[in-house]
C-alpha cells in the first residue's frame, strides 16, 4: 500500500471520516458572527477555573467530551489523541486531556496544529493503526497574551495588523469505515465529512520579525504548501469550493493571494480565512482578525463542516497556518518563520 | 491491513528500519562514560552561537546533517521530519531544522519526545506514507535551566533527586525495505536496527509536585506503559535483553522497579536508564542522573544501537519518559504528570 503522492502529500487509501466534532468558545467568540453555531459558549472566559491556563484546559476537556458524546463513543473506544496548544510545553493540553486516559501524542505547529493533528490522525487511521482517534487543539486569549506578549493590565495598544487570539477549542473524532458503520447503526447522523488528502508544509522564513503582523509572517508558508498541494494533486484552485486558511487575517490574506498570483494560481474567489469569519472586526475591535490554535479548529467544527454536511460545499482545502515564535526567540531578535499544513475535506453523500 | 495490537500498541506490518543515526553533545557529555561514542562533541556548549537557544538549534542541525550523511541521503530524499525539544513553542526545533526544507511535524512529549517521534516515524513508514523520515530531538542544559528553573548565575543548590539536563541531540533516519536496499547497494553498513513494535503511553498523574524529583514523577507513567506493553505483546521482561528508560535517574529507577513488582513484573535485571549511563554521577556531580529530550536520543544513537549492531543485544525496549510541566504550571502549584512511549528495537542479521 503506497499512500504517498509526491514527497509531502498523502492520499489515504482507506477512507477516513470525521465522525463528529465539537467546539467550545469564550464569550467574545459567542458574540461574533458564528456565535450561534458553537456547541458551548462560556459565561465568562474563566470557565469556573482559577487561572487562564486551567480555563484553556477546561475548553479542551469540554470539546473532547462533547465530541465523544456526539459521536456516541467513550474514551475507551479511542486509540490515541493528537493534541496541542500554544502555551509553553503545551501545558493546556497536559491538564486538559489527561482525565480521559487515552494514549496521547502531543503535537506542536503553532496555529497550524489543528492541521497537523488532523493529518496525523488521518495517517493513523488509513495506515490501520487505529479505528478511532481524537484530534484536539485550543487557544485562549488571556493565556496567549501572558505567554507571548504583555500583561493584560498594561492595556497596551495593538497595531492594526495584530490579530486577536481566539478563546476556543475544537475536537474531532476521526474513524475508519467500520467505526462509521457502527455510528450509523446507532442512529448517529454521521459522518460529518471525509478527509481525502493531505499536504504537509515545511518552514518558510522570509525574515520578517514583526510579531504584531503574524499574517504577513505566515502567508509565505501558506503559499508554499498550497503550491505544493496543487502540483502533487494535479489540481487547480477552482477544484475546491473553498480554500480556507487558519488565521492569516486581513493583511496575510492579501499577501497570500499576491504570492500565489506570482505562481499563476488565483485563489481570490475561493479564499476564506477562519480569522476573518469568527469576529466582526469593526464592532468587536479585533483589528486584522482572529488567530490561535483554536481559531481554525472551532471554525472548522462549527461552520465549515456544517456547510459540507448541508452540501453547500462539496470539497474544501483546510489549511491552518502557524507562526513559529516564542517570547524568547522574539526577545533574541529572531525572525518569525511560518508553517502551514493542508487537509482536503469532502462532503459525504447519504449521510 | 490492521497494524494495531490492542488499543495503545502497534506491530508494524511493513518492516521499518533505522537506516542510520547521529548524536551531537556538549563538553560534559563528551567527558562522560559514553564520551567516545558520540559522533560530535562540542568544544564548548555555545557551538559558536550567541545564545543557548541557538546553540541547541545547532545541535539539532548538526545531528540531522550527520545522520543524513551517514545514511547517504540528501534532505530531498526525506518525506517528513518529526522533531521536538523542551523549550517553549519548541523553538530550538523551528530554528534547528528549517534549513533542510523538509516538511515538518512538530511533536511534544517532554523528555518522552524521542519515543513519540520514533513511534510516529514508524507509523508513517509502515503505513506507506513515506519511504524515509527523520526523527530528531534535543535538549541543552543551559537553555533548559533558563526555561524551567533558575538563572545559572544564581548558582542555586540542587537537591540529590534532581537530574542534569543533557546537552545533546540525536537524529534517526528511518526507512522502508526499499530505502534499506538502496542504502546497502551504496555500500552503507546498514540498517542499524529494526523497529518492530510500539506502545503509546497515556498521562499518569500521581499528584507529585516536586519538579526537582522528576524521576519519581515519571516512574508511574513508565510503569503504566510497560505493563500495557507486556499485556498487548504477550511478553515478559526476560523477552528483552534490556528495558531502557529515558531519564528516570536513580530515584525514578527504584520507584519503577517497585511499581512493576506490585504488578508481578520484575525488570530489575533488564532495566537500564539512559540518564544513569551518560554521566559518572560521582565525578561529574550530576546527582540523580542525566535528563532531557537529548538524553535518551543520544544514548540510543551512540550506545544502544551499537550494542544491537554488534549483536550483544538482540531486542530491547526503548522507553523515553517525560515530565509534563512548565514554569507556569509549576508556579501555579500544579502537579507534574508523566508520560512514556515505548518502542521495540531489534538487531538485524546480515547487516
Amino acid at each position: 500500500m503506497k499512500q504517498s503522492l509526491g514527497r509531502a502529500s498523502i492520499r489515504p487509501e482507506k477512507p477516513v471520516y470525521i465522525l463528529n466534532s465539537a467546539s467550545t468558545v469564550g464569550t467574545k467568540e459567542g458574540q461574533g458572527p458564528l456565535g450561534l453555531l458553537f456547541d458551548k459558549v462560556g459565561e465568562d472566559d474563566m470557565f469556573g477555573c482559577a487561572t487562564w491556563e486551567e480555563a484553556e484546559s477546561t475548553l479542551q476537556r469540554d470539546a473532547v467530551g462533547l465530541a465523544l458524546e456526539k459521536a456516541g463513543v467513550s474514551p475507551d473506544d479511542i486509540s490515541f489523541i493528537f493534541a496541542g496548544d500554544l502555551l509553553g510545553q503545551s501545558i493546556a493540553t497536559s491538564f486538559g486531556v489527561s482525565s480521559y486516559q487515552i494514549p496521547l501524542l502531543g503535537v506542536y505547529g503553532a496555529c497550524s496544529t489543528c492541521g497537523e493533528s488532523l493529518a496525523l490522525g488521518t495517517m493513523s487511521i488509513s495506515g490501520g493503526f487505529a479505528g478511532r482517534v481524537v484530534c484536539v487543539t485550543s487557544s485562549h486569549f488571556a493565556s496567549a497574551e501572558k505567554e507571548f506578549r504583555f500583561p493584560l493590565e498594561y492595556g497596551n495598544q495593538r497595531p492594526l495588523s495584530a490579530t486577536w487570539t481566539v478563546t476556543g477549542s475544537g475536537a474531532f473524532v476521526l474513524g475508519d469505515e467500520e467505526a462509521m458503520t457502527a455510528a450509523r447503526s446507532w442512529g448517529r447522523g454521521c459522518p460529518r465529512a471525509q478527509i481525502t488528502g493531505i499536504t504537509l508544509g515545511k518552514i518558510v522564513d522570509y525574515g520578517l520579525k514583526d510579531s504584531m503582523n503574524m499574517g504577513a509572517c505566515m502567508a509565505p508558508a501558506a503559499a508554499s504548501t498550497l503550491e505544493q498541494h496543487f502540483i502533487d494533486f494535479g489540481s487547480q484552485p477552482d477544484d475546491y469550493d473553498k480554500i480556507i486558511t487558519g488565521d492569516l487575517g486581513k493583511v496575510g490574506q492579501r499577501v497570500l493571494i499576491d504570492l500565489l498570483r506570482e505562481k499563476n494560481y488565483d485563489i481570490s474567489v475561493q479564499h476564506m480565512d477562519c480569522g476573518l469569519e469568527i469576529y466582526d472586526a469593526e464592532s468587536q475591535d479585533t483589528h486584522a482578525g482572529g488567530s490561535g490554535c483554536g481559531c481554525s479548529a472551532v471554525t472548522l467544527s462549527a461552520y465549515v463542516l456544517k456547510q459540507l454536511e448541508e452540501r453547500n460545499w462539496k470539497k474544501v482545502l483546510f489549511l491552518p497556518t502557524g507562526a513559529l515564535l516564542s517570547k524568547t526567540s522574539f526577545n533574541e531578535g529572531k525572525s518569525v518563520p511560518g508553517i502551514a499544513h493542508c487537509v482536503v475535506i469532502e462532503s459525504v453523500r447519504n449521510r
